[in-house]
């Protein structure tokens, strides 16, 4: 544990390898959309950012949904009639079909087979699947293994558990000055895939450690890690009442792979600050990014941007899930995700804070004309004090828009500048006393 | 007459076919604006759909404008002085200038000349040539004749009135469940031309037999067969009271050339449902279209989309008037248009009523979150039920746009579906009663 | 005197030649924001338009600025140990730093050179240098000089005041037939540089000469011939209640060098009819041109669209500012500026007040259906009065979107025609008793 995350003052490892550390922590945890798998998930992390855990009983009414049964899970084997196994749960957790029920009787090839789950086309790897919400057992396992299946006895063992319990969520509110808040929003419920999603609460957490050490943040920020669909559904369910205070919100997936761009999918709004705060930074980056339009398939975004809640959240990835071949198959494994990677999304989400927290509105205290710029030391050919990192253009572009009807951000967007340019403009002239915060 | 209306019952004849017989039919009639040759050709339709015919008299006043004497002719030709005929009205009903007056002399070449119209460009065609609004008489005959013409004793003679009378127009609504309506106008006032305009007469009249046996039809539809521009323009002065019931409109022209392509004009307004609708419907159907913006210029879509009615009206034709070489010459004939293009014109413009008809906006019953598919048979990985028909993707779109603010076609276009996929969608979610149709 | 401004009775010059010979009379003089310069240029300029002079005394609060001292300039050198001059004022009046203290004491080398301004990069050019702002002393000279300068003792000698006085601007209404005012504003700051701003100088008085023979006006023209920054913001701290007046406004600058296009940088509007109506006019003309998006930086179109003002008020040009090599250097001189771009210019111009005049709404007086043009002689096929110079397109389109909500201007722009075209079909309608002009 103690290498998991970054010690700023013993500086042992960097930013880079402890977001990988944590996914190598967290990688041999079965987890699923209930169970203890995500309790151990969010216990570990509670070690590091004070996360409170939530349960919610089974058989709660979610808006049209039911929390479902907890499902836990010990051993699952299949052996053959000489007694050896061929596939084992310790292996892999992926060998066994999420959610499946308890089983325990001999079968043969034909029956077997109809509970087996490959991938044809990718005849070395174990696929993900689930049964969340129809009961079955059943095991995953490599095409290649499944095409040396003989006819034979087969002994299939699963000691399972599906009941009465709770579904566990994790959830932590960094206050800020305002209660507006910044939704930060990421699933836990897969078992032994690195970049889907231990990278997105990897990415979640060092985010949450890096906030909590600001002295004063602007925006409340709420980071929930939660099971997929059904985590996102309760979670609005049981927080109608504190929903209007989401400003901006990003769902994080898949951000450690290696892939060389950054993704951003917009929020069904599509032109909410959020859309474009997020294209700004990521062009301000200088990294490559693509950003993509809303569309209602995806992760806990769909939720989020549902009819009645319409809500400014959108998916940041590096390559979007199911396009890259390593998706839901055993090849999602460390070998697959990247320190650097990880950082480089870190990094990016860092600089999309920034711009959420410095962007505002002001009012030019002189809207006649240009203020005298020389009298204050801030024109390039007069003053001697001027400082040469605040561009010229960036404060032209800052006065002429401070008009109350431009943030920063529209100045940046219309000036083609990058957003910190337009901020430090912002900085130097509000210190001069020519520009007043919009209230 | 039987072979003109596809029977569905003996199925003798394809709609194709069909669609042919009825220009073939038409095709010798003698039409203007006025006379009995309308009233012929409306006869003959009256055969087939139930018709109601229109007469109003010479002088009646329609805004700016006064409905002219009718015109009549029953014989036209000139001889030279031998008693040769070279040109008669029987060949082809061209030769005689439309609205011609009556003549019975003996001209010589030069005066002859004066009354001549050919097509030096095109030396072998005959011109379509009219003069409504300016009483004089005159042939038109091919450039070749023309250069043929010696020094001689011409007789000319046309068999024609001018008087008193009415102009006549086709009529004909079939009432839907709502008194909204759909208008589909077509032009009648060109003589032997098969394209422009038996095309869109016989068009229209088919659809109009296809919608008759229609045992709910959400809109009203009504058909107009009119003369051009004046027609339309008494139309609208007869039934300025009606005007604001027209919710969508089509003006029907040029549908039989071998042209590769649909062409849509779009309305004034540039934007209505209309225009979207045709741009959609065009797109799906997999066939090459064009879509063109509004200009004044072209049919009774000018008088449709005048500031005053602004009406959501276009123009639907295959290759455009106007640039075909054959438009308004003796080739514009019955080989000129082709069964199998105006059997895809008039299943281009039922795709276009089918989505007129069938788009609606709804109003989501869960929109907090999805609601769960998968308990309704709805979801692809989990129900055995699903209709494989059903697009995962349309219901997902319908779910999360069915605001009552974006219809299926808003849908349809912002998912980048075909609309029936939409459609689909939406009519599975209502049978789930996931859906309320909007009011 | 007499070749200044072209004579149209005797013709003994042509306009081109007129525009150049104003620039060459006005070279010689040595302008600043303030001074005797600025004087004696409007008062040449007086001679031909009935400017008005106005002083504006030193130390006057404009916003947030304020008159300064005003400077004059008798004479200045350098002379080395051997008495021989090496920069005199006499040979170019940008030899010396334009507002520069003054002077009258021998230095070293070191100290001279703290005091010289060159340009490296163009050695042959003496740069054109001002320190409004800041009271320094100093000389510029070519980098070539610079370069053979030794160790000496320098005798530097500047003979110029510095002190209470006023800032001179010149002033032209033009009344038209209403208070709406056109403004036109051009810098008169330049010392003898040509195209920036001599150029500017030239077209906008040969434009008020043009304007002043006219015998009716819609608008009232208002010249405005100031300092660059200091004058604007003056004339808008000194006329505030006057702003709401101005409808159209272009800032005059660099309209003399052979670059092949004129460039036209829009207001911060953006779409204001100044710069649609420039952007359709430089099309019309068939000259090249190219439409830039407002920038915060520039001349004085900073100050007229400063966030309280936000005057429609664009930029015209044709190479602009910094985008020539000659630019503020001695190379902007006599040659560099050309007769016949100067005369292209103002044609420009021309055409843009012609625009600017005639641009109004119409009504459709018949806004039913079309009116008919055939019996008004207006209907091509018909009429033989038709005045083969109206397009019949453009009849068409007029009549079409006269509803009041469509400015000529509009109607031009949707019908992808010229304005001119456009505007003489609605003299014709108009006169037809067709349209009414719109309140």
């Amino acid at each position: 544990m103690e290498k998991m995350f970054k010690d700023e003052t013993l500086n042992e490892i960097t930013e880079a390898e402890s977001l990988y550390a944590t996914i190598e922590e967290l990688y041999p945890i079965c987890r699923s959309i209930t169970g203890d798998g995500v309790r151990e998930t969010l216990q570990i992390l509670q070690q590091h950012i004070p996360l409170e855990i939530h349960e919610l009983p089974t058989g709660t009414e979610v808006f049209d949904w039911t929390i479902p049964k907890e499902w836990n899970i010990k051993e699952a084997w299949i052996k053959n009639s000489n007694g050896e196994k061929l596939v084992d749960f310790r292996w892999s957790n992926l060998h066994v079909l999420n959610y499946s029920i308890p089983v325990d009787k001999v079968v043969g090839l034909k029956e077997l087979k109809e509970h087996l789950y490959t991938l044809p086309d990718q005849p070395d790897l174990i696929p993900h699947k689930t049964s969340y919400y129809k009961e079955q057992w059943g095991f995953c396992l490599t095409h290649n293994q499944f095409m040396d299946l003989d006819e034979d006895n087969y002994h299939v063992f699963i000691d399972s558990t599906l009941k009465e319990g709770s579904m566990t969520h994790g959830e932590l509110l960094i206050e800020g000055t305002t209660a507006d808040e910044v939704l930060i929003s990421t699933h836990i419920c897969h078992p032994s895939l690195c970049n889907d999603n231990l990278s997105g609460i990897s990415v979640a957490a060092h985010l949450a450690q890096y906030l909590l050490k600001k002295k004063e943040l602007r925006y409340s920020y709420r980071f929930i890690f939660i099971p997929a669909t059904i985590g996102s559904i309760a979670w609005l369910a049981q927080n109608e009442e504190k929903v209007d205070r989401i400003k901006h919100g990003l769902v994080l997936s898949c951000l450690g792979d290696r892939g060389d761009q950054m993704t951003y999918k917009k929020s069904r709004q599509g032109n909410a600050p959020i859309d474009k705060m997020v294209e700004q930074m990521l062009a301000d980056s200088g990294q490559a990014y693509e950003i993509r339009d809303f569309i209602p398939y995806g992760y806990d975004e769909r939720q989020f941007c549902s009819p009645a809640f319409d809500l400014p959240v959108g998916l940041l990835m590096r390559t979007p899930f199911g396009e890259f071949p390593e998706y839901h198959t055993s090849a999602d494994n460390l070998d697959f995700v990247d320190a650097d990677a990880l950082a480089k999304s870190l990094s990016a989400l860092k600089q999309i804070i920034y711009g959420i927290e410095y962007n505002r509105s002001y009012q030019n205290v002189n809207p006649k004309g240009e203020p005298n710029l020389g009298k204050r030391g801030l024109y390039k050919l007069t003053g001697g004090k001027t400082d040469v990192e605040i561009s010229q253009m960036a404060i032209l572009w800052v006065l002429n828009l401070s008009d109350g009807k431009h943030s920063l951000l529209d100045i940046a967007r219309r000036a083609n500048m990058p957003f910190q340019a337009i901020k430090q403009a912002a900085d130097a002239l509000e210190q001069a006393n020519l520009l007043n915060r919009s209230a």
